[in-house]
């Protein structure tokens, strides 16, 4: 913690200072400048809030200099964590695309969205039961009947499964369910108790960005997670909220090499949240695996047209496997394999 | 709903765009301009979303053309509404300040806090049992405990009680406490299970603005309580995020004409979690008033310096007077009082 | 100036960062701390720049501990500065709303503009005659021909006239028409060229934010002119862009006590490009008198159905006498008159 | 153009409208909802503008359905445009990477940096001799001089040359020196004076995106220069300003294939001032040429640390050259070339 003081301080408000960091056990280092007089904390700063600091007479701000969060900081584990879900490994060489409908809808749509899967050659399945709008009048998702349906359809083509978990009280039946992988929503990244139970399980997590999360507050949340036991935590950015409105969110590719660089643990994308239209996934896409990122959350419908939900931003399931080709090439070009 | 055509669109997809509107009930107004045809859906279009259009071939875009909240707005209700919170009434020509330290700490703190509160003349008081902290590792909150103290102190002085509900397992006891206005904080806007509870219910909400949610988004979240039953509900704009960085967030006056001409329920503004510091409080809570604010949510501790959270912003007891003072000036100016 | 150091630093990058700032001519006081070294410089900092220092190996950051800009800073300058515009006062006990349409149409336009503007009890006029619009094909200004037609209403009422430069090439004609304030739009508050010139002059300057910028970049920009001779600069804020689409800037209130802190100069708000529509006008300037603002700068149009340019966000004459009427008694509240 | 008017409209209201269409010379078509009348202009809709309606009475809001951009959209010309740059081609199969120096120094350093930019296989170089600085202490440039040691060290190696223009005032020296492509900055993406001049020339342009802008704004900006004859414009994104403060600007990478679907013309990325740290420039680089950008515009320095400017986002010659081939790889698997 570094606590810099005003221009006029007293040798009383430093005193101050110096009192209140000695009374949290660290030691102070003062440092008389010409312009200012910075006050460093010696010792374990975590321990310290800028705020303690900040509401003292003649200090102009404190600040930490060390990232807040442990468990899921690369300075704590420097090697890449790779994941396993139900036999399949994600964050390693194995770039993982994870595909499926917005919703389950039916049991036939499941069935043949799962085959299509399958053959595009995908390893995972996505699909929402639980479905968050914005709209208390829009289609709310089937609910555990839904959940039912998509693991019988995802289960005969031995794909595990990855689906949205928004109310702390479901998290029994996700359980009993077998989801393989429990994805926490944009809207659910700082929901704090949901963050704390689903720490308490071992099953892997999916965290996606909040609309307009900083980096270090999504660590943060996923350190929620971790603090609880579970260290199976996938990053997952989605595009952010920005004055731009040509487009629904603005992908941020700025945010892999970055978390690769602050975290040991894997990332992937959604670019069809992202964009928000069909045509714009190719792309995103691309761009998200040369970039670094370890897979892709993406939307593909049997009939996009007919879909329930987010129908235009779809892929149908000759553009996954058109993508699929593609994809694999930028891996090879990075040294990884899809 | 509206649906502008691509350039180049032929009869058959007009055709296609049509029937789909047909098939929803509606009737449909072909205008076929120099550039480009326009489609029109003649009847209830809350039953039509964009997407079912813009998936569609031929099609560039589709877009509501009336807001998608009912119970909530201004149309459905042209009366503002007063909300009765245990004998105060909030949304009238009286305005509301509530005040109270960010967090509950002691017995002794919040039997202090409340005295002052009374002696400033506000007529509400605010306290957090319950605190969602960005990291795992700060003090999260007195708990139930900390209800009680809160309970307890402003008992003592008559005073009707605002505290933050993030659980959806803990309205119960918020209920049997008598909790007297139950606060929707800012990362759950969209914690849509948790909105489903509180409507159930008949305690008043106060709904925060999400950080970066729309004025549209947000009234569509109170449509959500709204939705189930109660229509107490009081919007709180506290600040949202921007490009600066020079303040915690960016205190969104603006919202307060456009809530007022939106809907007919009372709008509310947290100046303290805007700026993120006390100097700041005074000269936004006049701003707010003066936009026509019907109540503020302001942090007052006995002694910030000892504060066990956002010491920061929250005004002394002194300090809270002072600004009851002038904003008495500020609301005779529009015709109303404190 | 403060550098941060990797976590693992050796002694030889200790020691080049140190030799880097000796160079430089200030002092080096190294802190090692239990997870991190930090290294202060002590001297002016403003002959640093945190780029020498982040491109050495070892260094996790470097940041500046004082603010950059000198000139306009309170800290060079306690008391509030007053600029006299022609006579008229701004920055002291009198509250300044200027008034006028968006943009020159015609010279009888103007004359019936002038007399609104004097009848509502204002002092000063504003005016386009140059417009910066978003598309080649809109209305770009009556040019010099209308800023003879406005010099001719003004005058025959006695107005000062403030009006927008885009061109540097335009300057000499401003100045040789007696322009008493040159407006620089927010379009060009980084355009340093055009900053550096009116920097030269001794007209006063309003200085409109740019869409995004941040306060520390506002000022700086403030300082370019100020450093080239011309302190007479007043700050004029007229709404940021964010995410939110319900209005077309958002009025940031929360910039006017921060400017009043860091800076001696006027600080004035548009409230009619920040809201965009009339009807928001009075409330979003209420608010910013109420914050503490110096002034207004308002369109008024003498009928804004018929105007060229911004038709919707003009009052008519009437509303800006009414809107001067609740002006006065909030100026009253905060111990200033109108 | 589409008209919504309010809900209780009146005959007569709707009645001015159309008249106001009709006095445009085009024709109206009125559609009468169940919850609104909607009006539509038939016929050139650029003659109109939404201002015109909104102020009238009965009106709620009135929009564009058409682009305001014509000469630099897809729809007036479909095929993709290449640019011919003293000979190098940009926009066609061969991707284009213009890298240099952020400023230029001493005649040294510009030849020693032309020779590693030939050497990594690039075509074109890029260096500033007029710096936009954000604060008036920082190093401005070389100016003139700077220009001439920059013709001379690319022209030894014959790659043709790009570099910033920020003064209408210094266009005659660019043309006189020969500079190959003339950049216009971010922050002078909206002054409309230097675009009217550029466009007057018929030397090739890389328009930068402004801080802020949106896509649709930019598009505008490139029609200013169209207008005026020049139709050599390239569009460079270079990050946009959002919350995020983990890195300097947010690379937008969707703006790729929005703009490949918008205009015409080519569109290039600059990395290095997106993230600001040479570390992110390969994961950016990638990313950009991945989602289908025509070239890069890449910061490269014979020796970073001593770089005056911007010096922890420059590559280092080997580096440049490593990416150079990874890029190769990567445009092989879209069918294109480096």
């Amino acid at each position: 913690m570094i606590i810099i003081m005003d221009r006029g301080v007293t040798e009383e408000q430093i005193g101050n200072v110096v009192s209140r960091i000695r009374d949290s056990g660290l030691d102070a280092n003062v440092s008389r400048g010409t312009e200012r007089t910075v006050i460093g904390a010696i010792g374990d700063e975590r321990k310290l809030d800028p705020e303690m600091f900040n509401s003292l007479s003649g200090v102009e701000y404190a600040m930490h200099i060390v990232k807040q969060y442990k468990i899921v900081s690369r300075e704590s584990h420097a090697a890449d964590t790779v994941i396993d879900i139900s036999g399949v490994p994600l964050g390693g060489k194995q770039i993982q695309v994870i595909a499926g409908p917005c919703s389950v809808e039916t049991q036939e749509q499941m069935d043949v969205a799962a085959k299509h899967v399958l053959d595009a050659g995908c390893r995972l399945m996505r699909g929402g039961a639980f479905k968050p709008r914005t709209s208390p009048y829009a289609f709310q998702g089937k609910g555990v009947e839904g959940l039912d349906m998509f693991e019988k359809a995802a289960g005969r083509h031995g794909l595990p499964i990855v689906t949205e978990l928004m109310d702390v009280r479901m998290l029994d039946t996700f359980l009993e369910r077998g989801v393989d992988v429990i994805q926490i929503g944009t809207r659910n990244m700082q929901n704090f108790d949901l963050l704390k139970e689903v720490g308490k399980v071992s099953t892997p997590v999916i965290l996606k960005r909040g609309m307009s999360a900083t980096v270090s507050e999504w660590l943060m949340s996923a350190e929620y997670i971790a603090a609880g036991g579970n260290h199976n935590i996938i990053f997952c950015e989605r595009g952010v909220r920005t004055f731009e409105n040509a487009y629904r969110n603005m992908l941020d590719v700025t945010a892999i090499p970055v978390l690769k660089k602050e975290t040991h643990l894997p990332v992937i994308i959604d670019p069809s949240h992202a964009g928000g239209k069909a045509w714009m996934v190719p792309a995103l896409s691309r761009a998200a695996i040369a970039a670094g990122a370890d897979g892709l959350l993406v939307e593909m419908h049997p009939n996009p047209c007919e879909a329930w939900c987010d129908a235009d931003q779809a892929l149908n399931p000759q553009e996954l496997k058109d993508l699929m080709g593609v994809l694999g090439q930028i891996a090879q070009a990075l040294g990884r394999e899809i």
